[in-house]
């Protein structure tokens, strides 16, 4: 990747985002319909509800002044042409991944998950509490997008496998489905990283093409059958620990929205990401414990295998920091995911372990 | 307390409730202004900034539609008069914490927080992803009170001790500072339970008249100055494992708002729940981390301590469930939270623990 280009294009955007802002903002009157394309197919469990969920919201608190109409990738453009349809103007607003985007500017892996970062509730923290959202809305000024995390899958699985992990040597060589920076650091443990569709994993394991994949969570990966190609499951991975879903909107389209418009698109995706990380999880422990009872192994990676994981994780993140606004995300969110963790390791995960120990015994 | 008493009112308020649902909404024209008592001091860190976030988030997204006219506690009501005077329409809303409604019916613990209970990310599944909510307004309409979950302090910490706590013992005789159902688990440890204002604990300390005191958590605590009094802290509790703050407004009132506006008020509330959880726990951090510098001890309660916490919640919890309607709630509630953290225990804290180790030793 360029890193002299994403400098560039953070300098001339932040400028004209300056002067957008400068102008007096002309309320669009009457009735409005906002076309917003996503990187979803239509119906996909969990991640659909939320696309619904926000359009749903917006047209119902605003009593019907914003109608969004979502469209289905493809339907309007294929999935990864969401973000330049929302940027020239051909789409309003949409629902995605941000971590699609890196292509544009690596930061934005921020706003949905990078390797060895922040669960939900630390992501929680730092978008709402500290200075993750302003720094989303920073970030999106210099494409000409307003962007709110509006959906949540929680902690991606750390995959299926054919056969199990004793060490982070058997990485070396492994046929492994992991697209985005995951499998860019995957690939500095010598496997064969490989990015499919989800609908050509299933085939890809029973064949022996792939010898490993990640999907979601155990809700969507038991859709797609991959206890039938793989005996063993790994629930905690390093990729995704926690994968927030995206509604960009154009700025100027944002703009033109009325301030009371723009509070409701906020609080519609803010809602969106709250219930649809509880979509997710209420959907991923009655799955994993069918998923147990119908022969899965269970397991967890050894901490060696960990040790390999955070090393390659930092690498490819320090790598990206001579792009100084990537450096500045990246510093805001290690320091806030320390400063989270310092409390929540000591008062909530001590407590879950021994109220589960004790009710366990009961 | 008198179980028969929960059952009358609930046949009788649930008839009522029921009838007012069949009544054709007429819908109030023009700006309104919405009294909102509250159960805090004005300017409670952290609290108050719930009460103002959900009231100006009303207002901005109705375009001004809807003022909610704050009241802090004193100044129409007592603070534990919030309840019902919200039921007898002296005020419109109220924002507190359900738990302080115990009297009117045990199960408005659930929707605050009950001993040995759900971690916010269990809580937000029970809520917004499975039964939680619905619940929440089943109860309610006993009452003729629609409430949401509108705020969160995150786990609230263990507490404050005089001296080391080393075994279940220490507890037998301890005056001990918790109000609610932890209070009164606590007395089945032996403990001397009291309820003192926050205003008065740290001279109860200072003096010998307590030995112990929860508060809420580090940032809040730091503020009363329990560091000056007690060495030692213990940042994982028992009794508040994450305590959500509600907004609940008038059956009537409600009703009486347009659709839009019931979809405002209760996306605002969801936002702030959420927003709030984020400000403690990034306030918490520091606040710990502070603290330790500062030279408390910050101590874990042992295996056997943790044993004698769970059989007092369990009991305590199970004392109840002769009330159908305490016994429905209460089976809801822990069988998600047991589903939850069949998922969440083996995904998100494993891999916290891993990343925080693999990050410590780099």
């Amino acid at each position: 990747m360029d890193r002299r280009s994403f400098l560039k294009t953070s300098a001339l955007g932040g400028g004209a985002a300056a002067a957008a802002t400068l102008a007096a903002p002309a309320y669009a009157q009457g009735n409005r319909t906002l076309t917003m394309v996503t990187t979803w197919p239509r119906g996909l469990a969990g991640v659909w509800d939320s696309v619904e969920r926000v359009a749903n919201n917006i047209t119902a608190a605003t009593d019907g002044q914003i109608t969004v109409e979502a469209k289905a990738a493809g339907e309007l453009v294929g999935a990864l042409e969401s973000f330049d349809a929302v940027v020239s103007g051909q789409a309003d607003m949409y629902h995605g991944a941000d971590y699609y985007w890196v292509g544009q500017h690596p930061a934005w892996a921020f706003f949905t998950a990078v390797p060895f970062g922040m669960t939900v509730p630390e992501l929680m923290t730092w978008y709402y509490g500290q200075d993750g959202m302003a720094l989303h809305h920073e970030l999106g000024e210099v494409f000409g997008v307003k962007a709110f995390i509006a959906g949540q899958t929680g902690a991606q699985g750390g995959g299926w496998y054919r056969n199990e992990v004793k060490s982070a040597d058997d990485f070396n060589g492994m046929k492994f489905r992991m697209p985005g920076l995951g499998g860019e650091a995957l690939s500095k443990l010598g496997a064969s990283v490989q990015v499919l569709p989800g609908g050509e994993i299933y085939q890809a394991l029973s064949t022996g093409a792939l010898d490993a994949t990640e999907w979601i969570g155990p809700w969507s990966d038991e859709k797609l059958g991959l206890q039938e190609v793989c005996d063993f499951y790994y629930p905690a991975g390093f990729h995704e620990p926690g994968a927030a879903l995206s509604v960009g909107t154009n700025l100027e389209v944002f703009n033109s929205l009325t301030p009371a418009q723009q509070k409701t698109v906020e609080l519609a995706c803010a809602d969106a990401h709250q219930a649809n990380y509880a979509q997710f999880i209420a959907n991923n422990g009655p799955a994993l414990a069918r998923l147990k009872q119908g022969g899965t192994q269970v397991k967890e990676f050894t901490p060696d295998v960990w040790d390999a994981f955070g090393k390659a994780s930092v690498e490819l993140l320090q790598g990206y920091t001579s792009d100084d606004l990537f450096a500045k995300i990246h510093t805001s969110a290690m320091d806030s995911m320390k400063s989270s963790s310092g409390w929540l390791s000591v008062s909530d995960s001590f407590y879950a372990t021994q109220r589960d120990r004790v009710l366990a015994a009961m």
